[in-house]
Formats: C-alpha cells, sequence, structure tokens
C-alpha cells in the first residue's frame, strides 16, 4: 500500500499525463449505417476511384470541346445530334468530330468528348442539329475519373470521429462496413450508506443515487457505453468484491458517491487491494474536484478507475474536465473535431479564483446587443439546479487571483457529444 | 396540380416560415436511464424538494451556531460531544445549548442544529469535550431542504433536450421515467436509374446511393430515426408507390437522388399525385441547393416531404441549412442549447457571392498564433471530398457581392448532435 499522507494535490494536466499508460479499447467491424460517431482504428485508402468513370455535372450536351471553340450567340457552332447516354450505362457509342449526345446529369460521357454544353447555351432543331452558343473548354462541367478521390488515396486518418461526410464518401467507395473501436465499456458504482435507487422516498438522511445517472449521461453523450453497477454499502468486502467485479466488466470504473472522509478512505483501501492497483492520484489542484481518485488497475493490461467527489457539482466538473479526456483516450478518438467546443464570451461580473486550485465556474450564456456574455451561476458544489441552469465551463487558470467583469474569457461547453 | 412554372426560388427565411405547419411528432415514456439526449414535451414541475432534509456539506460537527459566536484559535468555546450522526438514517437526537454530534458530509443535522463546524477547526478532547477555533453562522457548511429544488417548483422548460445534468436532477427526484417526443422517423428514399446499392462494383455510367447514407448519418447525429428505403427506379408508378409506402412509415421523407430536369419533374409529378400533397417550394435560393423540393403531404395530419439535390455537397448543405431545422421542428426541439454550433473565424481568401442566392462555402478552420483562420476548400458540388476535409460552412448572405479576406465571419459548424 502506498502511504496516503505521500500523496499531494495534482495538477490537471499532471493527471492528463498519466492517461498516456492507458491504451485504446478494442475493435469491431460495424455495418456503415451503424457507423456514424465511431471512431476509426486505421487510416482509409480507397480501394477505387470516385467518380469511376467521366461523369456529366449538368444537363446537356456531350463534345469534344474544340468543336465549340469561338461558338457565341452571334456566331453559334452545329453540331450532329446522334442520340442519348441512358443514364446507369455506358454510352452505346462515341462522339466524333462534329458529333454530340445529349447527356443528363450524372450520366457517363461518350468515347471522345471531354466536355458538357449545358442546356441552356444550346438549341436542338428537328433536322437534328444542334446550335451551340457558348463555348466550353476540355473539362467544364464534368468531373473526371478520380477527380473526388483517387485508388490508394488515404481519405481520412485513424482516431477520426466518423460524420455523415465520412460516411457518405465509405458509401461512394462501396465499403459497407467498417473498424472502429468499441464503445469503451464504462461501469459505475456508487457507493455511500446514505445512497439509495431512485424508486421510492428516501427515508429521513437518504438520498438517491443522482450522480450515477449524472455520469452515466455524461458517458453516453460522450461515445461511451454506461454500465449501472448499483449501490455497495460502505464496507471494505462489499466495496472491494464490486470493484472486482466491475473490473472485469468494464474498460474504466466509475466510483461516485460518498464523499466524507471515512468514504473515502474507505475506498481508497478498497482500490489498493485489487490486483495490481496502483493509486496514482488522490487529490487534484481543481475546485470544485479536489478529492478525485485516479488509480490503474489490472494484469495484463492496465484499466483506469477514477474516484468521484460526492458532491454533484464537483463530480461533474470532475467528469467533463478529467473524465472526457480519459474516455476520449480509450476510445481511439486522436483527431477529435474540436471546433465548437468553447465559446468566446465576456464576464458579467468579477471573479475571485481558488488559491492554489483550478478554478471552475459554471456559467449562462446570453446574448444582448451582439455581445454573449457569461453570467455566472454561483451556488455550493452540493447543489444540482445551477448546472441545470448553465451552459458550460469557465476556468480561472493556477495562480490567476481572479476575472474581472468585462475581460474575454473561454467557455468550455456542456452538451457536447 | 400546381402548375410547375409558378414556382419562384423562395429564400431560406421564407421556407422555415413553412415549417410552421407541421407539428412535432408523437411522444413516449423512455427509463431514465435512456433520457440523455432526448426532448422534454412537458415542463417537468418537483414532486418534492431537494434535498429533502437539513444536510451537512462537510465533515465535522453539527452545532448551533449561536453557541459558537467569538470563537477563535485564541478563544475557542467549548461544546459537549453527544455522539455521531450515522450515515443515511436520521440523528437519534438532536442538540441542546451547549451540544454537538460528529457529522460527516451528506449527514442529516439533528434537530436544533443550524450549522457544522468544519473538523479542522475543531479539537475533540478524550473526555467528550470539543473545542471550537471559529466561529460558524446558521446555514454554514449545510444544505436547507428545498434549497436546491423546492417542491412544486419548475425545473425546466418543455421542449429541452435533456443534457447530463438534466437527468441528474430528475434522478434527485425520483423521476424514473420521463415522457419525451418519438424521435422523428425519416424514410430516405433514392431514384435516378444510375444509382446502385452499396454492394459490388457498379458497372460504367453506374455510381453507389452514397447520398442516402449522407443524409440519414445526419439524421441519426440530429437526434432522428433514419428508415432506408432503398433505391427507386425512374419511373412514376414505382416512386408514387415508394412514396406512398414512406409516407405511411415516417414523419419526414427524403428523396435523395437524381438531380437531372427529367428526374425532378418526375419526382415532383410523383409527389402532387399522393393525397393531400401540396408543393410548397421548388427551388430555393441557395448555392449550393437550388433544386430543393418541400413539399406537405397526407390527411390527417400534415408530414413534410424534403427532395434534396442529386450533387453530394448540395445534398449535404440543404440538410444542413433547410433539413435541420425542420427534423429540429419534428423533434419538439424548443429550447435548443445552441451555443457552439457556430464559431467565428476569419476569412483567408477573397470570396465572390452568388447573384441572388445565399452563398454557402465550406471552409476548413485552422489555428495560427491565437487567430482562427478560415480557409476555402473549393470544388464543384459533385464532390464529396471537400465536404470531408471541411469543418463547417461559410453563408455569403442574400445580397452581398462577396466577403473579403481577413474578415470575420460565422462558420456553421459541421457534425454537432
Amino acid at each position: 500500500m502506498t502511504p496516503l499522507e505521500f500523496f499531494r494535490l495534482q495538477t490537471r494536466q499532471e493527471v492528463l499525463a498519466l492517461y498516456e499508460r492507458f491504451l485504446p479499447v478494442g475493435t469491431e467491424q460495424v455495418e456503415l449505417a451503424a457507423a456514424q460517431g465511431r471512431v476509426t482504428v486505421a487510416a482509409i485508402t480507397a480501394p477505387e476511384a470516385v467518380p469511376g468513370f467521366l461523369r456529366a455535372t449538368m444537363d446537356g450536351y456531350a463534345v469534344r470541346a474544340q468543336d465549340t471553340f469561338g461558338a457565341s450567340v452571334g456566331a453559334p457552332q452545329y453540331l450532329e445530334v446522334k442520340g442519348e447516354v441512358p443514364m446507369g450505362a455506358a454510352p452505346e457509342r462515341g462522339v466524333g468530330p462534329g458529333e454530340t449526345l445529349r447527356v443528363a446529369t450524372g450520366a457517363m460521357l461518350p468515347n471522345g468528348a471531354d466536355a458538357v454544353v449545358m442546356l441552356e447555351y444550346t438549341a436542338e432543331h428537328p433536322d437534328g442539329t444542334l446550335e451551340v452558343r457558348r463555348a466550353v473548354a476540355p473539362g467544364e462541367n464534368v468531373l473526371a475519373p478520380g477527380e473526388d478521390v483517387a485508388r490508394g488515396e488515404v481519405i481520412f486518418p485513424a482516431g477520426r470521429r466518423l460524420r455523415p461526410q465520412e460516411v457518405g464518401l465509405l458509401a461512394a467507395l462501396g465499403l459497407t462496413a467498417v473498424t472502429v473501436y468499441r464503445k469503451p465499456r464504462v461501469a459505475i458504482l456508487s457507493s455511500g450508506d446514505e445512497i439509495v435507487p431512485l424508486e421510492g422516498r428516501p427515508r429521513p438522511g437518504q438520498v438517491r443515487d443522482s450522480n450515477a445517472y449524472l455520469a452515466a449521461a455524461q458517458v453516453a453523450e460522450w461515445g461511451g457505453l454506461p454500465l449501472m453497477q448499483g449501490i455497495v454499502p460502505d464496507d471494505f468486502a462489499a466495496l472491494r468484491g464490486a470493484l472486482a467485479q466491475a473490473l472485469e466488466a468494464a474498460d474504466l470504473i466509475l466510483v461516485s458517491g460518498g464523499s466524507s472522509v471515512g468514504v473515502r478512505d474507505l475506498t481508497l483501501n478498497a482500490i489498493q487491494d485489487l490486483p495490481g492497483a496502483d493509486v496514482l492520484v488522490h487529490g487534484v489542484a481543481l475546485r470544485p474536484g479536489k478529492p478525485t481518485i485516479l488509480a490503474s488497475l489490472g494484469t495484463p493490461g492496465l484499466k483506469p478507475l477514477l474516484g468521484l467527489p460526492g458532491h454533484p457539482a464537483s463530480a461533474a466538473v470532475v467528469m467533463e474536465v478529467l473524465g472526457r479526456p480519459l474516455l476520449t483516450r480509450l476510445a481511439g478518438l486522436t483527431d477529435p473535431a474540436s471546433w465548437g467546443r468553447s465559446v468566446s464570451a465576456r464576464l458579467s461580473r468579477n471573479l475571485a479564483g481558488a488559491t492554489g486550485r483550478e478554478d471552475y465556474v459554471r456559467v449562462r450564456l446570453r446574448r444582448d446587443d451582439h455581445i454573449v456574455w457569461a453570467d455566472p451561476v454561483l451556488g455550493p458544489s452540493g447543489l444540482l439546479s445551477p448546472l441545470v441552469k448553465s451552459d458550460g465551463l469557465v476556468m480561472i487558470p493556477l495562480g490567476v487571483e481572479g476575472l474581472f467583469k468585462g475581460e474575454e474569457v473561454m467557455v468550455q461547453l456542456f452538451g457536447w457529444s
């Protein structure tokens, strides 16, 4: 056992650096129709070119561009219409000098043609003569084979979250299934003799297990698979047993619940009794969130355990600031599209920082005459309702005494998936 | 049939105003564990107070605050320790003048006590005397009943998307299930004789059904339930039959596919032949996205149909600009947390607008020395790869000739759920 006195508060950066020892979870194949939001394991290489053939991008006439040179309304060029290209099939013939075929958007160009004259710049006469009133350059109104994606091209890297456009491109390439990381399984345990299930009415002194539900919703929102492990009594053997079981079932264990010193010590003792346990962090330089625990468990293969503070706002902030990057790490997301996770705003009042700790203040955003204001939503961290009234968090850095009214701040938004 | 010549291009605002005729879909009850991301149908009223009792928020001693007045390190006050409050149960006794009970964080305060002195400002002597070295005010280090939420209080409105903190608060109130809007069912049909399923290798002239997969992923990302209806040949009876079937199954119909004039006219004719059909929009003042159709179908109860352009980038932009607000409307989301859906950036080059149309340009974001730059990703709208390389869209308003290099623009981000 590590002597507990040894621990000092660790900074956010120190905690995040410790995550490097944890590896992404395993992989699975999913159908493309279920791939949205999942994370690629390997870079994807195009097995074929897109488009696969020279395609019209406008309704009109497939031509040899050189046959239209100099054409204008005053001096049109005349071509012979030799028929049309059916949709979804190869043209039945090519076009020679002075010849053309009707094409619709998306049709394949006949041999010899290298451009499309748009319908509106033509007139087809009853005798099969086409009057061309505007010249086109080679490649005009067509897509060349491989113009979107060349065969063998890397279309996106490993660790990319698949957005709709990535799914669309995989479909265009005929990739009907894709290898992605499994959704990390996150066991959520509650401990504390005062904590009771949601059902029924708590007796005096009892509270419902709301932190576990909040954490589970965060896990789901961030792409994990929450496994509710229920409430464990404040008892060493029960806690140790429940932790061992969670270690079997999950990739990450969250322990939510009691924040009294006694419960924290009991939790720490139970963690340290598990195979391969290494308590890495016991106390972080965050406000709220100080009584956070990070441990690595299990041999072979390390699994992280995050012990959350008991106060709901503390637990929610620790999950945002430390839980989310850990889940991202396990999920294999190395190319995160993080634009929009924070917005810039002006603080509507002075805020004092916390000595020796990075301070997270809940704020509500408000737009007033084109200025976005961040209104601090104050209240003890034992309350849930200020979180419900907030849009995100403003961080007062370590070593900064406070922030001033009117100051420009970055607001980390809640509710990002 | 409405004469087709009648239609003129409609602006985005005109199209959005037409959505008011469509009502949110039906409702369902979901377990709280599955409620994350769902939308409330009614305002939620607290059936009880949170907390339900006077709670300690610190480890220490429950006291009558007046007994500590004037206490300091130099002049401590002395109280008699009468035992401790067990966790999860009512205290076995109250505290009278000069008395105190040990409490852990989260414990219920005994009758008579109105504050908690933190452990670190006390010393308990072997004879059961507590030395109090700091005075507390009434209400210090405790949460009063109803301080988080009062009984009967409206905790959030109808039409709110449930974030983790809302789920946590519902859990604290013992609300194990919640009534939410169903996920809108969105039928996705593809038409076009050149379009083939993903499996196998397209023959010359054929392309895979990628737009339907892109649209389905957008629907899923935005909280809808995509129903893939497959590919329909360019044939009036087949298209009409498939549309009628989609109308039965879904709350919204998306028709994706052919963008040639012939296919568009066929689609329009098939739509107009359906019961209660009213083509509201045939052509929008957007670039890309002009050949968009909006229709209302069905009696009783109107259902919307959105006909998407055939070019992938056009379809994706129309879905972002017109499809998403329509889905939001059907989903009942009237209180959307839209912060962060767009970010401010500086344009890295001049952009010319489209005469008479609102112009949407794909951009990639790049941070350079604390400035966020929006780099336009150009390319014809027939390509998918520029979408994959982009983070969002910059809009050039109707009537604006263009935007200048260095100008501050708002970028509407892709990938927001």
